[in-house]
């Protein structure tokens, strides 16, 4: 057990909310089932909250950065140095995120979770055990309580959220160069794949540079002895996870805890999501995909979550930019679902 | 030629800013490419509204309502009275467009272009030569004078539309039981292809319904010779046209000679679009794919228009809908592209 309220379990959804949502959807002034998806959205929404009406009004939006040890390696297209320069420009307002969360209206909260910085970033909450991961081609990346600590970073974001707010969802971002790289390594090892499977191109290496970090991987994996049957999520974590990616699955968790469903992004988020739902396999229900990204490797996660994206726009940022952008179809969801006219109230002749 | 504006040449894309928006998103701090087709929606919109800054601010919705005598034959799982119940339903907030359009904060207009209405419905613009069209498994729907009177109603939408403001992007839906029979009629004869392929559940046939309705369209096809080779566009309108779907195909072409690109929705939507660029081919580039449709025939149609769909949530609903809640990730590639930072603003270390 790495932290006691990991294991605590989440809420289940209430059919009896899912079945007024189903009857209502059935009435209202439109041929039964042709808002597709949206549909099955709403009704979802509706279960998970407890609601007569869904909402996905108040959803903010918290990015998560952190620094990597295995960046050494050559893995990434930038330079570290990114990693901070990226929290400045998404505090300044000038990141996809920042606008995204301005169109949106959505609060926007930027965490340092294990970046390098030596010192606070303006208008970013410093939340660390220490300056980023250690390079897990040599030694393992995080420490057991520093694990413990990235989980409770997590949870310790969504109880700002919810003091500052009942939240109707939750979105979860990340920031982190070199996190592709641990990201596909805690998926191999889940997944009980190669890096082949789930390392792509992160923010653009080339195949050359794709194949450097899959061997790197893989070597990592043997050397921590990853491959083999029974290896725990806390062994995963430790040898090669990352502090922004141990914390969104805290945040998972603790959003789930709270019956907030979230509203997962791209190829890391998921990955976040799997190791969340693989320490509390309660939370499930309240992770909804955004988006495919095109980051390889994300598919799969999503098939071992049993998650199917709304949107396929080839997107592959991270920040949970893919969710933002997917945020305005479950708004428009909600919207359908609890303003539209039913056949009676609209006089309109249902079929025969 | 039915009326003579139909044929002017709309205005070229613009390669300059097209080149100009291309230069921006790689001066933007995120990897090159990583924001996907959002980044090529921005640049087209750039190039189309022959602008520095791409805007899908002002998007009006333009609904159009006709009838068709073909519903006689029992092609539709809805009455035929619907049509004029849910022009009040569109008037008085009650329909999914109405709740859209209001989220959207898009002005609504309902235009009658050829329902069985005996007299005005209250908030929505009569516009017909009309009252339905004809059954086309017995005679031709419509007269050459019913399809130019169309087609000038939809334009006549287009020019109320420019005159309260300058519209960014426009929307055009359509209402009216019994036309995706139409719609699937007039695609099999301009794509050449059996009714099979085209015809699908509309809003909710079964089996046994819609082989009656591609039974109903073939034997249509035969009656007035559409399936030999070298067929006018005309010809085809005439015989199993509808009258809100040449308005459609007329609101396209005005539109686009506004140079104002338009978002078509789904299958009845996109076959105006065919008949819009069979009649103009000029007005292709302006028009822009939202959504895939769950009815059968509308990815061959979007296929032969070259359209690569947006969005792809089994939506089926028509009246605009799948175009409207595409919309926000037009707008928010237009966000992204205008507001983010560039790597030299924020200070951020480009890839090396």
């Amino acid at each position: 057990m790495l932290t006691e309220w990991v294991d605590q379990e989440c809420a289940g959804v209430s059919t009896a909310h899912r079945d007024a949502a189903l009857a209502r959807q059935a009435q209202l002034t439109k041929p039964a089932g042709s808002l597709g998806r949206l549909e099955h959205l709403a009704c979802e929404l509706a279960s998970l909250q407890h609601a007569e009406r869904p909402r996905a009004a108040r959803v903010p939006i918290i990015i998560f950065a952190g620094d990597h040890g295995v960046t050494a390696q050559g893995v990434s297209a930038y330079p570290q140095e990114v990693t901070i320069a990226m929290m400045a420009n998404f505090a300044s307002g000038g990141a996809a995120i920042s606008v995204l969360a301005r169109e949106l209206n959505s609060p926007l909260e930027v965490v340092d979770a294990g970046s390098l910085a030596e010192t606070a970033i303006p208008g970013i909450v410093t939340d660390k055990p220490r300056r980023g991961s250690r390079d897990f081609s040599n030694e393992a990346a995080l420490e057991r309580k520093e694990v413990a600590f990235a989980l409770e970073c997590g949870r310790r974001a969504v109880l700002r959220a919810v003091a500052a707010g009942s939240p109707d969802l939750l979105i979860f971002g990340e920031m982190g160069i070199g996190n592709t790289t641990a990201s596909a390594a805690i998926a191999a090892a889940l997944l009980g794949v190669s890096a082949e499977a789930t390392a792509g191109s992160g923010t653009g290496v080339d195949a050359k540079g794709r194949a450097l970090k899959i061997r790197v991987i893989d070597a990592a994996l043997a050397l921590h002895g990853l491959t083999r049957s029974g290896i725990s999520i806390e062994e995963v974590l430790c040898a090669v996870g990352g502090l922004e990616i141990v914390a969104i699955a805290g945040a998972m968790i603790a959003s789930a805890q709270h019956r907030i469903p979230v509203l997962v992004d791209g190829f890391i988020a998921s990955v976040a999501a799997l190791v969340a739902v693989r320490l509390n396999p309660s939370c499930q229900p309240y992770l909804l995909a955004s988006h495919q990204s095109a980051e390889q490797g994300h598919r799969m996660v999503l098939q071992a979550l049993e998650l199917r994206p709304l949107i396929d726009l080839d997107l592959r940022l991270g920040e949970g930019s893919g969710a933002a952008i997917a945020l305005p179809i479950l708004r428009l969801a909600c919207a359908l679902h609890n303003e539209m006219a039913t056949f009676a109230e609209a006089s309109v002749p249902d079929r025969a």
